[in-house]
């Protein structure tokens, strides 16, 4: 009976915030955005909009840092992060009172990566791994249908990259001198051309740093969590030329090892999203629809 | 019934093969070695030594890479490896059929991580992350008690490093001149000073390289997998004066980004295996018994 119910799907991310009901399949019924301010004008525009359907659960996808830990009593709390007003935001105590209903809280890559591996290009794979270039870089991973969750969730983005030679710009994250979002995001891709990147033709030298930066963030994942498929997406992706670029860096940093299985076809292992900038609410109906039979579900 | 037959045990390493029989919660009943030659010498002397116990069941640690890929026709085989005699060897198909009962097979360090995961310094964490460093460098992760697969095994030892700086060594990998085995294995160690890593004094400037790389190495599969706890063994790791200089470095790196949860406490974050050289053997009983109830074993 309940699977037959509407499901709710909040996207929080550092611009805007996009709320939907959809189903179990991944489709979306309905569809609500409202920039990004403070949780208490936030909360409130989402328990309005989803409190107006008749739904049996929430997934919700959002930035992080955020505790996912299972039965931890502060499971969906954001943790501190650059926006001031999120820092410590009991999310899902919030929502799960103001609803009355399950919900269930991963950040928003992982949801992302739910979506591809449930109705996207990671469909059928037993071990997805999705990377967004936006404004940051993050990386999601679902395991035999499940995120991946540890100490948190993944923070990839983060991780180390060897500087192209004789780059010098500064490092657009605050934290790491090094990391691929500080090197590689959207915004650092702003900060180095002193524009915005949407702009730039796709013969412009500067695609080949981001490429030298993507590449390596690539191989390191392929090559720590041995995914079936890595999907791309966010929109730095959009420039779909980056594709063959990125898969030629990889295959030469690889030097003929780990060649083997899904990656000898590079043009099906690294791919688009097929999910057109929906992949994380379509996760987020997943992740709902998943506290219906989930024995962990923390309510 | 089943659960009470002794289980068997085997590790396969480049330059040695222990075979074991022991009981599924671990211990280690006999135990032989004998030196790494051609399969057609090896596999016989596995299953004499195995054939002579009632054993239930069979778990394989070997160096690879080697096909883990279930209900596959080639499941178990080693593939392409620098020794020769082994490649395309149907090392589960010749055990299997050898031995008469269920046989599981996985990489090496994989094994020594499901080791640590049930019986070592992994006991009673989600996702555990094991990272050998000897003659090569290998990384396994378990998740939920399960060793993560997908397109293959982890091959993290081949991860990228950023060299120290005026570090001019060539590579002791033949496939990357930039990888954390190449530039931070026992052979790649040898290879710095000219000589044995055991005979080096712990004031050696040296290590302070070894450190910079495996630092990398550990930040990188920290962000990218999140594991509640990362395990180091292997050769290089019994000098223990290297753990505190990797934390070190690990959290310069981190610049205050990903603190969380058990990485608070470094001390308790990346530690020693607990198994003195036994977690691979450990890890294969495990194996074994699990394929008593597992749904996929090939057999």
């Amino acid at each position: 009976m309940k699977s037959d119910k509407l499901l709710g799907a909040i996207e929080i991310g550092g611009t805007k915030i996009i709320c939907a009901v959809g189903n179990h399949d991944g489709s979306i019924h309905e569809k609500i955005r409202f920039p990004t301010s403070t949780p208490d004008e936030n909360i409130p525009q989402m328990i309005d909009f989803l409190g107006g359907y008749d739904i049996g659960a929430v997934g919700v996808g959002t930035v992080g840092p955020v505790n996912i830990r299972e039965r931890c009593r502060d499971y969906g709390m954001i943790l501190a992060c650059p926006r001031k007003a999120w820092s410590y935001c009991r999310l899902w105590e919030s929502l799960s009172s103001g609803l009355n209903v399950p919900v269930s809280v991963d950040s928003d890559v992982n949801a992302a990566c739910i979506g591809e591996a449930r109705f996207g290009a990671g469909k059928g794979k037993q071990n997805v791994l999705y990377i967004t270039v936006g404004t940051g870089i993050g990386i999601g991973i679902v395991i035999d249908g499940k995120p991946l969750h540890g100490m948190l969730h993944p923070e990839g983005g983060h991780s180390k990259v060897e500087r192209y030679p004789g780059d010098i710009m500064q490092s657009a994250c605050r934290f790491h001198p090094d990391c691929a979002e500080g090197m590689a995001s959207g915004t650092a891709l702003g900060k180095r051309i002193g524009g915005r990147g949407e702009n730039i033709p796709e013969d412009d030298p500067v695609w080949g740093i981001e490429a030298h930066y993507l590449s390596q963030l690539v191989r390191n994942c392929m090559q720590i969590v041995s995914p079936n498929v890595i999907v791309m997406g966010g929109g730095v992706m959009e420039r779909e030329f980056l594709f063959p670029m990125i898969r030629r860096n990889v295959v030469e940093q690889l030097h003929g090892h780990y060649i083997w299985g899904e990656s000898e076809d590079m043009d099906s292992y690294i791919v688009p999203s097929q999910l057109g900038g929906d992949q994380a609410l379509k996760g987020c109906l997943a992740m709902a629809a998943d506290t219906f039979g989930h024995p962990s579900c923390p309510l």
